[in-house]
């Protein structure tokens, strides 16, 4: 294909973020950029020219959803590559049916997320937060010294990962640099995946009960919901931390809150349902507990790898080389 | 050597948490313990009796001074095996001058606190401890949307490593993993370093005028205090984040503060001198810093690697194998 036609479909104040002046220098290298602004609508007139013109569509953040209409209106579309973590619900079935090529950027965003857990796990079994909280509060070391001798630290503790996901084995390669052993639980895993080589895989009761860390990375699902409940927390050891960097609706909330109330466990949780609690919930405030507003996932500069991989697709599908992050139609339902 | 005779010199309650079972049985192994409470002065007659029969001795966290007295009570003893982070202060020249090998566990201490730095780089970069602390008090996301759009996270940044001591280089290496620019500033690194592949060495100017985190991880030396003030501070980027893992006296904590209370700069500080900051120091309550009680070291289930490499060392020296990380008297004056 020479000299394809390209447009963006997104929010126009998050487009910077995800693309900088190389990104938009690399695509305009491949491609004929028909309009600089994104669209945020795909029903105007103008917008309707766009999408009549186009080979590649850039979509992310903010993309109104790409309905069968939409599909229509866009008879050249061949490669929609979405700069975001999920296509899940921007992009109707019809875009498969009409042979429309989609890639997406969950690669990108799982990077900063497995960072995250890893910063998380470390300084989980080093009990970091909670010393520092102490340190602030009554400026001595008396607490931290006693905490020093119970069995804490990153040396020969037990970490379990629910769910071998794109972000779950990235945490997993991590973990490989640690004097870890680390379960996983995940009932699609069989015995020749890449990943055996790496973790022991449990069942889900097993990994609940002989981890120090258990960090979920399982996708949401009607099957999943709830998947961690009083029962599963029940199985966890005195003193250690539940890791939550997938979603709220993974987790029997209450069960969670009485068992960090009850100081048996500690958490760190980056995702809550609803996305921010209820105002006074004890997660906000419990000694046990680091909070953090759903930002685990790419913000500030980590932005601009979700463009990067989006041009990188654009460049491999321009040149003819297989696509590194095509989606699989049928293995939509289990993405996160 | 045939079944050498060994005994420990150290506290007595931290003996349990340098050497579990495991690591005792494998002493047993090659060894005849001659006595199983640690030493803990080198003066009573029954200490002079295990002196005047050893032939390794196992020293760590509160090993009195071991003098030149000492060492003409010892004339069998051939090996001191430190399982702990350093012989500059415990050891008389006369140790060396009598021809006795010493090795340290300076690289199973460095081990956590590498991992420390590599959990405080990610989380600093992501303004994690900041958005911690902001999303407990205003219970919204406000804030945290509003660091997004900074250039925060952990792609496209630049690391200065101020140091490449034994932890400076485990951090180095750690550092590969992830989408940074590493720089190094070190007075001692040749280019033929094999250090020099993972890094860029700079002068400390340089260094602290590019980095986006700066982490100290320099020796304590007449040269090095305060080898952090005003002036190289002044030169770090707005939004930049210092770490200090290594020693307080590296750094002009008035200096620091200053920068601090301006707003301009972030720090992750485990370590100040004097080892706690005065009482109600700026340090404690600072909401850009994240001070911690001098934890990056090994706490907990981690002072067991110290005791296990004390032991790997025996067995190599029992077995007349080169050891790891015998002490070169020469190079005394550059270690931590």
């Amino acid at each position: 294909m020479m000299r394809p036609k390209i447009a963006f479909a997104m929010a126009a104040d998050k487009t910077k973020f995800v693309f900088d002046a190389e990104a938009l220098a690399r695509l305009a290298a491949c491609c004929d950029i028909v309009r600089d602004t994104p669209l945020d609508e795909f029903n105007s007139p103008a917008a309707r020219a766009v999408l009549a013109d186009i080979d590649i569509l850039i979509t992310g953040w903010g993309c109104p959803m790409i309905s069968a209409d939409v599909v229509k209106a866009a008879p050249r579309l061949k490669l929609i590559a979405h700069a975001a973590g999920t296509v899940k619900y921007t992009l109707d079935p019809a875009v498969y049916a009409a042979g429309i090529v989609v890639t997406h950027a969950a690669d990108a965003n799982a990077v900063p997320v497995a960072e995250y857990t890893l910063a998380a796990i470390i300084f989980a079994n080093k009990r970091m937060f909670e010393m520092r909280d102490n340190y602030r509060s009554d400026q001595a070391r008396r607490s931290s010294h006693a905490l020093m001798n119970e069995p804490i630290g990153n040396y020969h503790r037990t970490i379990g990962l629910v769910g071998a996901s794109r972000i779950g084995r990235k945490v997993a390669k991590f973990l490989t640099g640690f004097d870890f052993t680390v379960l996983l639980s995940d009932p699609f895993v069989q015995a020749d995946d890449p990943i055996m080589e790496m973790v022991e895989l449990v069942d889900i009761e097993t990994l609940m009960g002989r981890s120090d860390v258990v960090s979920l990375h399982a996708p949401s699902l009607p099957a999943t919901r709830a998947m961690i409940g009083a029962r599963q927390l029940a199985l966890m050891r005195d003193g250690a931390t539940f890791i939550n960097t997938a979603r709220g609706a993974l987790v029997d909330e209450a069960a969670l809150i009485a068992e960090l109330q009850s100081g048996r466990l500690h958490a760190v949780i980056d995702v809550t349902e609803p996305e921010i609690p209820a105002a006074g919930s004890p997660l906000f405030s419990l000694p046990n507990v680091f909070l953090t507003p759903h930002v685990a996932g790419a913000i500030g500069m980590e932005r601009l790898r979700l463009g990067q991989l989006a041009v990188e697709e654009v460049e491999r599908f321009v040149a003819g080389v297989p696509l590194e992050f095509a989606v699989e139609p049928a293995l939509l339902e289990r993405l996160a």
